[in-house]
């Protein structure tokens, strides 16, 4: 018990503040209501039942990932983390472009290799970023994303789209072959797929992304709304401390061996019983009642 | 050549008898017909032409994967392994749910943790023994596969499915995320795929589970018999030695890099070759006649 | 920039020459037209406007891979491969058969351990060869492709085929299980439908194909060629040197945990920045022309 404990006060301190660091200034508007977004901020963010909405809101520059959009996302993602009022969180668009990638001005000769480095290191960053977050991340992709506009909707844990959304990573049209892009790519897509669209350009439809897993829902444009809240809504119906402990422990796993994978996730299930909420849920289901929620990482007693 | 015959020595020990220990009883009835089950056991184990079935029997409890479920299902997955006369397993199930995951009483606060990783334990000692078996195991799922059970489909090495089927991990509902399924379903679907199933609990039609990789084939429900048994009926015409270092041999090579990969089967396929069976079907197929094979890891001469 | 620089240096002798010492008489060859191929040799190479096709054109012996049409598929593969007129690669076959594997006389017991040894090196060495070059290899199917000759389109980087294309592992018919193809299968298919077709020998469809990722595009047999050539040519309007840089960097990621494949490729793109293609993409890109491409690995100045 007092392992597991220990091992449950480490997943806390982990979950709690990925990143903190990096987030300083937003971590320090925890528990006030946060301020409205400087005018500059190329993302915007509004939150309400437990569901965060990013949104890239650059659309005359097709939502580039400038230096400046990926700072915004990044704060955005960590704001107050810790909060049991955030739940999901939603990364959306403003325009027909979703996301078209990096600024190009930004990696022109005009910038020299070490301000080219960072842009990729914050772009890898930001991506990563999302699967250590202790909250589901969904894109809602309504329209074209290319490049690492692609690349992010293949970073998040779940991607609902549009019919009429496309997909592509054109970086060879440039001179510029969409490597990044591609780690996300490689781990999403079949690899024929994921290399006829980095040697071609050419883009993958909706059906299509669907069929090969870069996405895993495909509705009609007016529905997107509808069914992205529909996914939200069932996860704000668990438990925020279950949902963290199972989202790190899902991309910890497929890391390892099989073995491996289940001698990690077997322990991880009984600690999962010894949570509050683990309880809670099986004692509500035996007793034909709804559960009620501690989303703390607590150890029943 | 000695090399060799140490290879399939040490192969031909790994493939005769995995986990001798945990079936002593079950080894000791080879030879002898088998006993009819016992009226508490929860599985029904029938074998006729060289296909066993194994039918999950306690549709009160919607097959729920009781303790006693997995020692019924280990028992009848390992008895008599070593025949010659046992060529194909498949694993069904008595009424509308193929199986529901871990029986939740074992579960509850009344158990302490000792017992719940017993119960974790033990699951995935069944679900990872599936792939170590000489034959090839198949789940023919006609209903909802939930959990645990949907780990199970994904555990085998081909599932065939009715049109009706869904698969779902809703431990989420009940405070329990389904971390160790989360092991079986991350090596069989796309990521995205397996974090909404995951994330949610909502299910995965039949046709989805089959475009995603989950099941191999999905047919009418009045079809699944049919179509369950042309697959084992075409098991069936093989060698069974040929089948049980391929089946070892596929799922060795897939941890290992590409290079290491091809020099692990490329000694295979040489070795096959020395077998009494790999000699006796080119000679059948360059004499044009049907190959007559003895089944036994015995090398030609 | 030196360390830029000295990376670029060894990727530019990389991918000049892969496997330098296996292709001496080919490379002796480059400068000068290629001879016209003699009578015996199993393979038709043509080339025109950067797009060489290697013509598998054995159709009375279905296109078997024998030792001599490995070794004239893998000189056609590595001859001139340096020259900056070879830009994409495309793999076809004569007759209704793509390829049905090895020759079988080359695997019966007239010959020694030694020589299928030989014949399975051979074989995993150019299935390997394809990714290390730094052209993408397309596989362009019409018909059925089995065994190892499946195993040449899981290879290819990218495959088309026509809608009659059917694909196959039916070794198990010969009492040789297709444990090298599987290899390839293995990861180019999700696991149940790779192992389905392992253990029956029975043929995807071509729609079955794509919808699980073996090849990436289906068409009409009448549209075949179109397709294949379309891809091709846009193929052939992007600079060498990226793709060869891109596909270098997309195979050696994988094999890379998410954080050390994006340091990887990170890197991968400052460098890329740094050639003369890289900003001549980008600077075209700015002032609205089209780019000319030098083809070479030279930085810019």
């Amino acid at each position: 018990m007092a392992a597991a404990a220990a091992r449950l006060w480490r997943l806390r301190g982990a979950l709690a503040a990925p990143r903190a660091a990096a987030c300083s200034s937003a971590a320090a508007g925890a528990g006030r209501p946060p301020p409205p977004p400087p005018p500059e901020k190329p993302t915007t963010r509004r939150q309400a039942d437990g569901v965060r909405n990013i949104i890239l809101n650059n659309p005359k520059k097709r939502n580039a990932l400038s230096l400046s959009m990926l700072q915004s996302l990044q704060e955005d993602l960590l704001h107050d983390i810790k909060s049991k009022d955030l739940r999901v969180i939603i990364i959306s668009a403003e325009g027909p472009v979703f996301c078209s990638g990096h600024d190009l001005k930004e990696l022109s000769s005009e910038e020299d290799a070490k301000h080219h480095s960072k842009v990729f290191e914050l772009c890898a960053e930001v991506m990563t970023l999302i699967q250590k977050l202790p909250v589901p991340v969904i894109a809602k992709v309504n329209g074209l994303a290319t490049a690492a506009g692609c690349q992010l909707v293949a970073s998040c844990d779940i991607a609902v789209a549009s019919e009429k959304s496309q997909f592509a990573t054109p970086g060879v049209n440039i001179g510029l072959f969409c490597s990044t892009p591609g780690v996300a790519l490689g781990r999403s897509l079949p690899r024929k797929v994921a290399l006829e669209m980095l040697f071609t350009g050419e883009p993958l439809s909706a059906q299509e992304a669907l069929m090969h897993g870069l996405v895993s829902k495909v509705v009609p444009e007016d529905k997107l709304e509808e069914e992205t809240m529909k996914i939200s809504h069932k996860i704000c119906k668990s438990s925020k401390s279950v949902l963290a402990l199972g989202k790190a422990t899902f991309y910890r796993q497929m890391t390892q061996d099989l073995d491996t994978a289940y001698k990690i996730t077997a322990q991880v299930m009984v600690d999962n019983l010894t949570l509050r909420d683990g309880q809670e849920g099986i004692e509500a289901f035996i007793q034909k009642r709804k559960p009620v929620w501690s989303h703390s990482l607590d150890q029943k007693k």
